[in-house]
């Protein structure tokens, strides 16, 4: 049992439900009775001892309310990947003494794969310097590419944005008698899942999206317009994900342009969709035109999906009180029942297990025919859209509650 | 009083309020105890007889609620300018040939600045050749740009939409501690009314959008650059219309690439935000991002505006029944009374006073500064975003209504 105050932060790129994530961290501390502290951007605030105390504020259940409904991080965020210990200890002594100054005995880290990374280093340190701190995971992130997680907080509500977006833009593509293309270009570096989540658009009254394609199998120009050719919808929908690649391995994105790297060393992409919009314009010469969700997909909070912010303050909550069982080196995840109806529970996983690995979506999740998602992927995704929070509104936009950050 | 039938057809690009708008026409019509036709695809569909039935499937209530949330426009639309009468009597002999088939003496069309040019061919052919058809025009644009009334159905969902999307892309930019500039690029070919709505973001805890940059006043790189340099904001958010000019007349996109056309001669436009940012990103060197909102920000339903909504309903039943009190080429529009609380009343324009006319953001609700937009501007467009309408769903994505339509 771990008996000091709690710390959390926030990493990777911003979600509509890490927030939610956050209000299970502090509901979990105070049914602790414990302190939190909030360290902002990330590990970047417990390296420079920037904490903010989250006690009083949420303590006033209708700002917890507020930051459920909140999107991106509250707190701030980094992409900051900790130094090995070897090669720069005085991070990690800083670290623990300003984790020792607030009598921090809990760290709860929020953040993607690459965050997980911090954990692994942290609770390391903390084991072999018998530091009395204990260090876990709670995972987030919209690609849903998690290893021991049967889906990833920050997921379902992106997937939500993405259908019901996807749906609206249908419509809007069908009004015209003439026949035209549109190409939306949906977030996902390696892995699909998002792109792949379009598919729950589909309807009693639209087949949109028509063809789906995901980076997970190559896509050539000829196949493209093979697909495009023996589709007979005339307004056509195509869902792409932007790390979509050609059969030897190149990112339709750099055919374009010459993509950038970041802190993590992975390709910076944009611009797949409107490289599969030229493609196919001087091909068929119709009315082709591409979207780019672009960041309105992970921070779209207004139609976030209920069970993805309830399951995020679940994981949030679960991953507090293992740390004060004196759990460490541990990621929070879920595990599926396998019964008729949907339900989780809260798993524990090494964190060795999950950091830097990469889930892309299985074969099974992926039609035959390259073209398209299984029944058995709509029945996985299915669940996690389910169900809208009850948003809070002043003047007729959704109110949100922010942290007062030096400019 | 006209005895006959009506038939109903929309134009132009869709909104999420155009359907709201043929729910108060349908229900003038049963009002009135009258068939409703509804011309496909436009005026086409009236020049091609392809009519639907609206009378079965509307008497369903719940059908009806739905076609009030579903976004684009059911009866589907067309971009057809109808050639001088001088050119082709045979187009009109057709579509008054299609009417009286169906004993149908009162037409509404539901299009922007330029259906009304249909409505006024339409109902001075009827006049000059004594039909017995009475044509009304009831307005909708996201565009906000019409004569002849306060504002336009279709535009409070859209600037609901925008307001909300930026508020949520704000929180976004928010989370990393270096500073950065991200550009949102919103409709309006030559009327920033839509641009300024993202005026509605700023909250007490949010001041973006920090600049607001309208077609309605040039801009130059060298202001552009100096008004970034003067804003003290971490994390800027800027608002430009697509249609942003330089002073000496161009639009900012055309200097990418070459625009287009469409049908009525107006310029195809798309990057105004693309020069922007590689103009900010060469000079400054931060971080800078930008985002276009495209078809989204009028095909987005799932949060519009129930204000616009319920107007929209309105005035479409208003435009039924002054057609069937004998009136013609005439434009429905709303007048704010001038009290203190928010409220309208409907008004009939002559038709001649609103088509192929252009309505921009008038000086008073431009700032002086040329980079944002003033108090009385948004006084006058908070009350149109207000209210949210409760949506279906099934299976977690909002549920439309559609028209089978021929592949």
């Amino acid at each position: 049992m771990s008996y000091g105050n709690f710390a959390v932060a926030q990493s990777g790129g911003p979600t509509a439900a890490i927030n939610a994530t956050l209000c299970g961290v502090i509901e979990g501390a105070f049914l602790k009775g414990r302190k939190i502290y909030g360290g902002i951007n990330g590990i970047l605030g417990v390296i420079n001892d920037n904490f903010t105390d989250l006690n009083v504020t949420f303590s006033n259940l209708d700002n917890m309310q507020l930051l459920k409904n909140t999107p991106s991080a509250y707190l701030g965020s980094c992409r900051y990947k900790l130094p090995p210990v070897e090669s720069n200890p005085e991070i990690y002594e800083n670290i623990f003494a300003n984790f020792e100054k607030r009598n921090i005995t809990m760290f709860i880290y929020i953040g993607g794969n690459d965050s997980m990374d911090t954990v692994t280093k942290l609770s390391a340190y903390a084991k072999e310097h018998n530091k009395n701190v204990c260090v876990v995971g709670v995972p987030k992130t919209i690609d849903n590419d998690l290893m021991g997680t049967d889906h990833t907080p920050g997921f379902g509500s992106a997937a939500k944005f993405v259908a019901t977006t996807v749906s609206e833009i249908a419509r809007d593509c069908a009004v015209y008698a003439d026949k035209s293309i549109t190409i939306v270009e949906i977030m996902g570096r390696n892995a699909g899942w998002l792109t792949a989540a379009s598919v729950l658009a589909r309807s009693k009254t639209s087949s949109a999206p028509h063809l789906i394609y995901l980076p997970e199998r190559p896509l050539s120009a000829e196949k493209l317009i093979s697909d495009v050719e023996n589709c007979p919808a005339r307004n056509m929908v195509i869902a792409v994900s932007e790390g979509i690649k050609t059969p030897d391995g190149n990112y339709f994105s750099n055919m374009e342009c010459l993509a950038g790297h970041d802190e993590f060393g992975h390709a910076q992409l944009s611009g797949s969709a409107r490289v599969v919009e030229n493609i196919l314009k001087e091909h068929f010469g119709r009315k082709t035109r591409s979207i780019e969700l672009n960041v309105l997909q992970r921070c779209g909070s207004h139609f976030a999906s209920l069970c993805d912010l309830n399951e995020s303050v679940k994981i949030g909550k679960a991953g507090a009180i293992s740390a004060s069982e004196g759990k460490s080196g541990i990621v929070m995840g879920f595990e599926r029942s396998n019964t008729k109806y949907y339900s989780t529970k809260i798993i524990e996983n090494e964190v060795c297990d999950v950091a830097n690995l990469e889930k892309t979506v299985p074969d099974k999740f992926i039609s035959p025919c390259g073209k398209d998602v299984t029944e058995e992927f709509i029945k996985y995704c299915k669940p996690l859209i389910m169900g809208e929070p009850i948003i809070t509104t002043k003047d007729g936009i959704p109110k949100h509650i922010a942290l007062k950050i030096k400019k």
